[in-house]
């Protein structure tokens, strides 16, 4: 598929697409860059990567990279500004080939296309934004695992500048590691993410914090439930992760919000109305919606363990 | 502990209770009202009760709850007022003892009360409101479990004209079922309820509710991951069920929903306004009180086990 590929970022998502492409065997020679030196030995060590280093810069001062087809950046999103500069220079510099496909893995994309613009001056035709739908209660390089993205979503977010050819590649490379690929926009992108995942993040962190501030000796805690404890599962996620991805993402964030709470200020006045026809619709689609989604999720399980 | 109770109806909770009772030999006789024939039917032939009927006044009307100490009532919410009256027409009549014991599961308080007040006129002394704190995935008679209660919380909620010695009396039996019971008013129970159940129900309907009208053909739920799933496993609940317990509970639900709303903006303005502080401040005490929650399950786990 490729000769020659880098990945930036060996956490849970940057490892799993290492783990992946060497159980699959897709790429003849495999280098890796991430800021914990013990990670980068290992790899070496195990034979997972050829070679590796904390800078990406000095990895690309040995030459090695000259020939590199292809670069997957995984490493948190404020993190990826830093690491475009260092390509270019690279690039400049002739340690990378000026065709390289770049890649990354972030949960939102308008700020990646400020950012690349913001290094390259323009879009660059070679740049590939995509986005696996996965995760894990786990993270790190550790936790990684070769099938995380097998019957998942993987979103890729073609720009105006993009070529075909090189958009086909990323998706190839994907559908390698068994993403079932979509091809959306980054603005819907956006839009979809502040939706199904940052929104629920903020009204989950918003509830626990409730209780949490009402009650100083968190006693409230001890009358909780199941519903509770679903609900609020998300809201012990990275505190420094989730400030990045709402600042990241503000305009969808804010948008998807602001029609939320005009759905919440609806259901509000139907309780003080006692309009028990708006609130039962409400229910009813919600809970449909939700139990189409349940079986979704089924399937999704069936097509992991085909 | 009782020589003669009798369950009105047999649902998860009321046949946990039922079951619960046998496995520790807690009660002489057992009797049970529930609508569903076949239910009573099958526990008087499995020898679970003595008798039973889907009508408390046909019950009554054989004379064998004539010596009845407690009625537990394990119905909806909103069927409870019509329990009650005819426990006071029973008692008129004589077929039931004027200091029987009643008690419930319901889960909120204020509106027994009312319906109490209404019924016999006055609030009985004899009238224990109780509330299990559990709960499970399935439903009805057949998913019944004598151990659901064990390690989980039981909120008895005594009112002003209650005797100490009628309220231990509760308190013992949801003891020897394995249940930690505390006491909370009325008042705050339902505050307390409102904001650990009630409110995340109604944020999960809100936000699926939004998804499902966002896009005809639901096909955004296919973007969607772990932490939504999660977050809205609840908007799958009944209906029915939770528009009853948002207009019985409604001061309090609106009086936690006018708070979160607070703290919902303060936080849309410190996104608007790139506020690191603010947000990072908000989700680290979120984070730690959901950590300190999810240690408490722990401990509940550990007990449930011993």
């Amino acid at each position: 598929m490729f000769n020659k590929v880098l990945i930036v970022g060996l956490g849970l998502i940057g490892g799993s697409i290492l783990q992946g492409i060497i159980d699959n065997h897709l790429v003849g020679e495999l280098y890796a860059v991430d800021f914990n030196k013990l990670v980068i030995k290992n790899s070496i060590n195990d034979k997972l990567i050829q070679d590796g280093d904390d800078d990406l810069l000095m990895l690309a001062n040995t030459g090695k990279l000259k020939d590199c087809e292809c670069i997957i950046i995984a490493v948190p999103a404020f993190a990826i500004k830093n690491i475009l500069a260092k390509i270019k220079t690279a690039i400049d510099n002739k340690l990378l080939p000026d065709d390289v496909i770049i890649s990354d893995t972030a949960s939102t994309k308008g700020n990646i296309l400020k950012d690349a613009f913001d290094v390259f001056g323009v879009l660059p035709s070679n740049l590939v934004l995509a986005h696996p739908i996965a995760g894990a209660e786990k993270s790190g390089f550790m936790a990684r695992d070769g099938n995380l993205f097998k019957a998942h979503k993987l979103i890729i977010c073609p720009h105006e500048f993009n070529h075909q050819i090189t958009v086909d590649k990323i998706a190839t490379l994907w559908q390698a590691l068994g993403a079932k690929v979509d091809f959306v926009s980054c603005d819907k992108h956006d839009e979809i993410l502040a939706l199904t995942s940052h929104l629920p993040h903020l009204l989950s962190y918003v509830l626990t914090y409730q209780l949490a501030k009402d009650d100083e000796n968190l006693n409230i805690f001890r009358y909780t439930a199941g519903g509770f404890r679903d609900f609020s599962r998300i809201a012990a996620s990275d505190p420094i992760m989730w400030h990045d991805i709402f600042l990241a993402n503000k305009q969808a964030v804010l948008k998807g919000l602001d029609n939320y709470q005009t759905i919440l200020n609806q259901l509000k006045s139907a309780i003080e109305d006692d309009n028990s026809d708006d609130l039962l619709k409400t229910f009813e689609i919600a809970k449909n919606a939700r139990e189409h989604f349940g079986r979704l999720l089924v399937e999704k399980e069936k097509l992991k363990n085909l």
